[in-house]
């Protein structure tokens, strides 16, 4: 069922230690409600993982949106997403005619190395963190698929030639494959600009119920799984079946699929991320993405361009914020607002988040949402 | 719009370093689903303040509920009545035939003191923390109303007398009003029993679209609602306003009014909340509520009880699990299952929280629910 966005925005990515998180949001909302011409929704949901108790009120009533239901939400990187999901769930179901999504985020006021998640996680006592569970994932891609370390690097390369051209990215600088793959190594194979940073931010999304204008952009389907422990035994790469599976709903429901796709956002919080998301989504079959990418079909000006925005890479990865600013990054592009990373003649986009999974006992959380313009 | 409480579950209350947090959830999600006799829900919608990443998804997939969406919710104290409002949203806007709510929070692996929630806070740093805020309420009520110390004190008598027929509760021994009044000063003029301790537990409510036994409690209502800053400037204690408005509307949407009322569940996290609250609820005139508690009405056996469970004060308060812990215990009431502490013939009852709201800046959340006997 179709949901119509109205409006959207976003503050600047990256180290704003001067800034509170609630100041982000302020940024993020006024121009979500300045573009949608609007001052008033009926409920918001507001994604943030490590957002302090209390941010979310703040956030929207230093707009004037108090009084309002705020439900904040919480699906680790995916949790920006579920915010958009909730949010689109809320207006389908007909429970309300016009909400906002919102997503904020400050991490480097909270961390200064790679996010501790549990405590009491033996795993993750031993080191298992993001890092190291991606670089398994990236050495299990290499043995399965032949690929090499310039195959994955060469993801960091694109996403931070778009990020170079969005001024609100976090690392605005173009990188060469020698800088990717002389940076610090982090976790074998994967070296520093290999992994998205720690990021502030803060992104907004406005969604309503009826088509109001032909700048609205239509929200055609959005589904949102919970994976298992029994992923990390998957004959794939860790995610890909719950990305397969998220993905495959979202074609079936909205009558679009990964042919027809003209623009992409998708989690590549490290790079392997991003080769191992694109064959679980259909854009390019097992082990043959890094070919696909190689030859430019998933760069602006490319049959299929994929994180115009720079991606969690380089526009940055704030993690409650993130599946928000896909969105919004979609919503310019679907509009032909996205200046000189404009990705030309783009009619549909989708985005995909997945969070959690760190440890062995967890699932994870995978969010995919199909967007149109009208 | 009615939905259908199929089955409850908590764990025991209190403190357990011994368990993790998944594991309290674990026997309060075995607890519901033997009871409502269904091994499968449609998604899960889990209240947590402080929870750690991936709680959720730790705690369904060990009891089987592994990929349906769940979605974390986080609204202060009343995080667990969110997880709960959601629950109700889903099923009558249709989106879902069967959900389970489920909270679950581990505040003395965390804490060792009250709850510091944004450290970039100033109106906090200087010491205003919930028990300062709600300090300064009780000393304006006591202004207002002429009320005393042992007005305040006999709300924790009454709870902790209820509590202590509370197999699962906190703090099992019931007080004296010298044992209350003589407990050290934490806030003036609220003692250490007049403060909700650190709690680990978990709570989970299943909730389904159609009745399908005499054991099934009807949800009639669920309203949420955020405050604003001004709350503050009121003329009522703080909280009143909010509690009152939501109530109204719980109330008009229900067809049941405060008279009717045969059990309440509320937000006592201080002796002075449960006053002020039940007066908001209109359950007291304003001003009314410690003489009307010292004549007996808000006891078991009284009128209207109040906190039959032991409340927050004594049953125990923790954040995430709270609000679904209330609605368990009306669920149980309702049914005539409340063993020692059963309300006699209760047909309807209410659980109300409130959560957040502790710097002038932000708002808090209100989450009222009307359950029903059929």
């Amino acid at each position: 069922m179709t949901a119509w966005i109205w409006g959207a925005g976003s503050s600047t990515f990256g180290r704003q230690t001067d800034k509170l998180p609630a100041q982000l949001a302020w940024r993020a909302l006024q121009e979500a409600l300045a573009d949608a011409a609007i001052s008033r929704v009926e409920a918001a949901f507001v994604g943030t993982v490590f957002g302090t108790l209390g941010v979310a009120q703040r956030a929207l009533s230093g707009v004037g949106l108090t009084g309002i239901p705020i439900i904040s939400v919480e699906n680790a990187c995916a949790s920006g997403s579920t915010a958009l999901h909730e949010a689109h769930a809320a207006i389908t179901s007909g429970r309300y005619e016009s909400v906002i999504a919102l997503g904020v985020e400050h991490l480097t006021s909270l961390f200064d190395g790679p996010i501790a998640l549990d405590p009491t996680d033996r795993e993750q006592a031993t080191g298992l963190l993001f890092p190291g569970i991606y670089a398994m994932s990236a050495s299990r891609y290499m043995h399965d698929h032949g690929a090499s370390p310039e195959d994955l690097a060469q993801v960091a390369v694109k996403n931070s030639r778009h990020g170079s051209e969005n001024p609100r990215a976090q690392r605005k600088r173009a990188l060469t494959l020698e800088e990717v793959l002389a940076s610090r190594l982090i976790a074998d194979p994967l070296t520093l600009y290999q992994c998205a940073g720690l990021s502030d931010a803060a992104a907004a999304i406005i969604v309503g119920s009826e088509r109001r204008t032909s700048r609205d952009v239509a929200l055609r389907a959005s589904v949102l799984r919970s994976g298992g422990p029994w992923d990390h035994a998957s004959e794939h790469v860790w995610g890909y079946d719950i990305v397969r599976d998220t993905a495959r709903d979202v074609y079936r429901a909205s009558g679009i699929g990964p042919a027809d796709l003209d623009v992409v956002e998708l989690h590549d919080a490290f790079t392997i991320g991003e080769l191992v998301t694109l064959e679980a989504l259909g854009l390019a079959d097992d082990g043959a993405a890094p070919a696909a990418m190689g030859a430019g079909r998933f760069s602006i000006g490319g049959a299929q361009p994929v994180n115009p925005s720079g991606g969690l890479l380089s526009r940055g990865h704030p993690l409650g914020a993130t599946g928000v600013a896909q969105a919004a990054e979609l919503v310019w592009q679907l509009r032909g607002d996205a200046g000189s990373r404009q990705v030309e003649g783009a009619r549909t986009g989708l985005l995909e988040t997945m969070g959690g999974g760190t440890a062995g006992l967890d699932g994870n959380a995978c969010v995919v949402a199909m967007l149109e313009a009208t």
